[in-house]
């Protein structure tokens, strides 16, 4: 489905979740690893919903990972509903940038930033980076509230 | 390296291992599902000892998980010391069949098996039983003590 | 919140999901270790569905895996939609077993069982196996399906 | 075991470490996510070197993570081998920060950082910050090339 000048923008997602018990440890609290998933799992509700996938079968475009940020104000407990809202806070010619806020009960729970780039995998599994096509770049808009 | 019939034969491989903070769930114990991933660890280990790697970078041939057993007996905690050993109990035509003892301080932890099949993967990603690769199967053997 | 003998007894629960990225293994399908955990996700439903939590926050009764079982048919891949049906096969004075199908599309992807023992905690994190509390008992039956 | 002034002070570990296959995505490299996993391990792996658990069975002392940060360079596939390098960057009151290097063959693969805070946990699971016990903090130092 190819984007026109009238397909929408999209600039933000609010992901609804449950901690599952094997996210929590011994402390009794999620583990800090989680909330990267968490952001991604946003991440890519965000690109489903503007009508793409970040990882199609075969595709030779890939959006690794270059910068992730978070800082923790508040636990997660095993069962706990929370929020995870990312938004588009920059896009670059080869780079996109989302910030993220984890909330539980309207309490800020975890704040965080994620960078990606656009890269073209070679046949040796080596990466390069290029622009982010364009049939990409039309469905998303920075998102007027994300700060940078 | 080809395989010769002066090639050793690998049947099992013993992995020591500590158990890290984020493998503990709530209740203070490794969360089950590790238990695959420990089983796994020694099984790619063994293929490392007998000079292969199970997933080559380059390789239309893959080794899927077809079944899995495991029996828990004792809790392991964190920064605990384990050893997983992990024996070869048969090898077919297209599959190997594993079984495994985890154990701390000589008691038995957990006890599992593991049935592989060899697949031959074409390129839209669809996957073919096909026989065990002769240089592959040259280098394994059914260990003695191995319980069918 | 008591049961009574008009509670409503729950014996299988259908979770629907997608897969994550972070599942998916560089052969492009789930890890295998990851149908452990989305059968835990189907039983912890089941449970909240029940009106309980499996392992509410001050409780000295745990709930510990003590058999799981899998036998995988085909493969899922990222972002793939799935159902994980869990049933109740069997509820003992101590222990409870579950059988669980996960299937895309109505076709079968694995099929897995599990067995959990109920355990009291003591203050040195020792388990001692206990009769499943009645208020909890009360509310779950053997599904009629469930194969034993 | 009570540290005196002649006590050694740790401020670094080197972890090395092997890729496992369930690390790694569908992209064939490590999940971003497991880069703090790698760096916790090391954390740990340290306070075991200086003589402590960071996280013994019965204490209401705990060390929660507060911030984090990643920078990634070069990605890690399956089965490659590599160093995980983390520094004491500063020791506050209730609070230590690391910095952290992921490297593979002398290249690298991931720059971090990592703020824990000391907390005292209450009956009801709530936390509050505290000084780090002398007997904890007598151990360690911040090592000298750690950039702030």
């Amino acid at each position: 489905m190819k984007p026109t000048s009238d397909t929408p923008r999209h600039s933000e997602y609010r992901l609804r979740r449950r901690v599952h018990f094997y996210e929590a440890d011994p402390a009794g609290i999620v583990h800090f690893s989680w909330f990267s998933r968490y952001m991604e799992e946003a991440e890519h509700a965000l690109w489903r919903e503007a009508g793409l996938s970040i990882a199609p079968l075969a595709s030779d475009i890939a959006f690794p990972r270059v910068a992730m940020t978070f800082d923790f104000r508040r636990p997660l407990r095993f069962e706990d509903e929370f929020m995870v809202h990312i938004r588009i806070a920059a896009i670059g010619r080869a780079s996109m940038r989302y910030t993220c806020v984890v909330s539980r009960d309207g309490q800020e729970v975890a704040i965080g930033s994620l960078t990606i780039a656009c890269v073209r995998r070679a046949e040796d599994a080596s990466m390069q980076a290029v622009p982010i096509p364009d049939d990409i770049r039309a469905r998303f808009e920075v998102a007027d509230e994300a700060g940078a």
